[in-house]
């Protein structure tokens, strides 16, 4: 292997060329490499299964816990589920290149924007395969290159899809470098990574809070950044508490270990004797251990209830735990929201149309509902195809980030000899 | 005075607190008080002329040179201009809580995107006072809080349209801590204002590339930057050269200290002959310096034609000097443009149909015209109101900034009781 500097160097430059080709490909040439990426893919399938073999053992040698070997796991059902994914992102209109709001000025200039890729995308993740698959798709559809550095435990997977991705960029006549897989187990790759500007455009870090900050504070190369899930539902004094009580079950124990679980539920004094008391026991039911503030805990007299400290309204548990707090009024509940919450997801529970109106203006999150599970809040359910992370940002990407967040636009002006005057 | 590092957090206490009234203010209040700051503008001309001339009499004691000079003097047609600017924005739509793209997804959930203002936006800028209104004016209009650091030059003017501009938002019933212009000199302050994440969510620098590099150098907080503007003109083989000789004149000499004036002209050598004897005739007459291509010099026998070298390619003059050079063909002229340009705004003058479409596909600029002037890449030109700057970076904002640039989107999902299944 040479020295790691000089394969960054070389990977950054043919990620640069690369994306020169993707940013005028066309869309039946981006289309068929997909689909000759999903063709590649299962016609791989046991090879995948083998070479997934390999790190599982190396995993399992190294004593990582269960839940880590489930995420690097590929059986069958997800390659196809992979394969899958490559066709439905073919599916999607392309971005790049639509033209939006052309309108004449006074001067006769016609001016309006176009969609363009970003460059070169970096994409550092953790263990799971089907990131490389997903990531290398959105980024092939959006026409810009991209470098991935995947976590080295699914090394051998890894290299055995990016032979796949090879195989279906070459196959439909573009550059296989537009998708480059760090061939290196250098930890020195990700610092070279996030401070090459010259040869990429953004970072997309996924993984754990600790490896996203550390990427977000030392990059000098801009970070799209997916940080806390701290997810509110808010039951108003006008909710349907039929809804109320589906809603806050399913936003907290639909999954937990995911960013768009409800942390934390919010309920208006009002209503919170009516509601509290069965929801409460519901999730006791389901094993969900419950943080609340005293009136919580004198309507619920129940002593599995314990009380929530302040850093409980502060904590993403990602687990099967609730903090629960009864506000005063609608003022009180947006300024909970405003005070712990991470800007990922808040929905508001309630039938009353002014108040709906107020808390989609007033909540500055990357989602803001009115009636739905914050477990909506995600690219495949707002219909983006695959999702590269959820940005939790207000610079350029915000939310689930599809295609149009690896793309920019730029203004074009169409005249017939016009000059300024 | 108290310490700069207390007033500097105070000051940005004071912003992030404005800026949650300002992202829920009205387009009624947000207008009143771009109304009454124009009127109190008008009313306070004999002030503002006054103040100043104190900014005046300072400068030209230190000798400042005359061009400085005059971006610093207020007159009152200046003055009269500053208030219709006011008025203009006013008259603009309110981007802030604008809905696009609601759309049922097959679970029955309705998404979309809601605009949503930044927060607080940092602008730091040199001598121009009318730069002060048309930062605030943008800021308010956009629903976000302002803090403005002007040049040093002019301190007394600036604080004079200060009061204005609190008047005027007084008046309206906003904060008058939305828009904040630094009332230090300490050269700290800057220091301080690009650091406060926390407080400030873009800073957007005005004015030398010695100061936009330097700021984005050392910026914690994300900057939206203006570089070098090296513009180009690119007349092709099936240009019509009435057009290519009235827009490269317009380019290049309508303006010479301006970003959007085109620094390098580029000739299909098809044509060159034809057209370069007559517009080199007509630059050298104007007083245009050129430095050219050896084919250029073999065609225009004129002593007056300088040797360009590289280094002139890769110049922005900002003045009354232009390279030429002629090319083979369309990818030599597009392969220059992604050699040499600064990505501001690049146009082609052509009447092929096919060409011009490669042209806006190939290049990218956050301006690409066809058979249009580069001098038209302005927000005023563009329709945008007044302009903050114009973006040569990708993420984010691209081209000139006006009130989109200034906002960001935040997904919005409306449900009947949806929970994910």
């Amino acid at each position: 292997m040479v020295n790691v500097t000089e394969y960054m160097q070389q990977v950054g430059q043919q990620a640069r060329q690369a994306a020169a080709v993707m940013a005028v490909a066309t869309r039946g040439d981006k289309d068929a490499a997909l689909r000759h990426i999903a063709a590649q893919i299962e016609a791989s399938s046991d090879e995948l299964v083998k070479a997934n073999a390999l790190d599982l053992a190396a995993a399992e040698a190294r004593g990582i816990e269960s839940a880590m070997l489930e995420r690097l796991r590929l059986t069958p059902e997800r390659i196809q589920a992979m394969a899958e994914g490559c066709r439905q992102v073919a599916e999607l209109p392309d971005p790049v290149g639509e033209i939006r709001d052309m309108s004449y000025r006074p001067s006769g200039i016609q001016v309006g924007k176009m969609r363009v890729p970003l460059g070169v995308i970096g994409i550092i993740y953790e263990s799971r395969p089907n990131v490389t698959v997903d990531a290398a798709i959105l980024c092939i559809k959006s026409g810009n290159a991209t470098v991935l550095r995947g976590g080295s435990e699914a090394a051998h997977s890894n290299q055995a899809i990016a032979a796949c991705i090879s195989a279906g960029l070459h196959a439909a006549g573009l550059p296989a470098e537009a998708v480059q897989i760090l061939n290196t187990t250098d930890r020195d790759a990700v610092g070279l990574m996030i401070s090459m500007p010259e040869y990429i455009d953004v970072i997309v870090p996924r993984g754990g809070k600790g490896l996203i900050e550390r990427i977000s504070r030392d990059a000098t190369v801009p970070v799209i950044k997916h940080l806390d899930g701290i997810c509110h539902v808010y039951v108003d004094a006008d909710a349907d508490l039929t809804k109320a009580n589906a809603i806050a079950f399913n936003a907290k124990t639909h999954r937990y270990g995911v960013c768009n679980a409800m942390e934390t539920l919010l309920v208006h004094e009002q209503v919170a004797s009516t509601f509290l008391p069965e929801l409460c026991a519901q999730y006791l039911q389901q094993g969900v251990e419950l943080r609340a503030c005293e009136q919580t805990r004198a309507l619920v007299p129940d002593a599995r209830l314990l009380a929530a400290t302040d850093e409980d309204w502060a904590t993403e548990y990602l687990a099967a735990v609730l903090a629960i707090k009864v506000v005063t009024d609608f003022d009180a509940a947006v300024h909970h929201i405003a005070t712990y919450s991470s800007a990922h997801t808040e929905s508001i529970v309630t039938e009353n149309y002014t108040t709906a109106r107020q808390f989609l203006r007033a909540v500055d999150s990357s989602s803001v509902m009115v009636n739905a599970s914050t477990r909506f809040a995600d690219g495949f359910e707002y219909g983006l195809g695959a999702e590269i992370g959820i940005s939790t940002d207000k610079l350029h990407a915000r939310g689930p980030v599809g295609l149009e967040g690896l793309t920019s636009e730029k203004y074009i002006v169409f005249g017939d000899g016009h000059i300024r005057v």
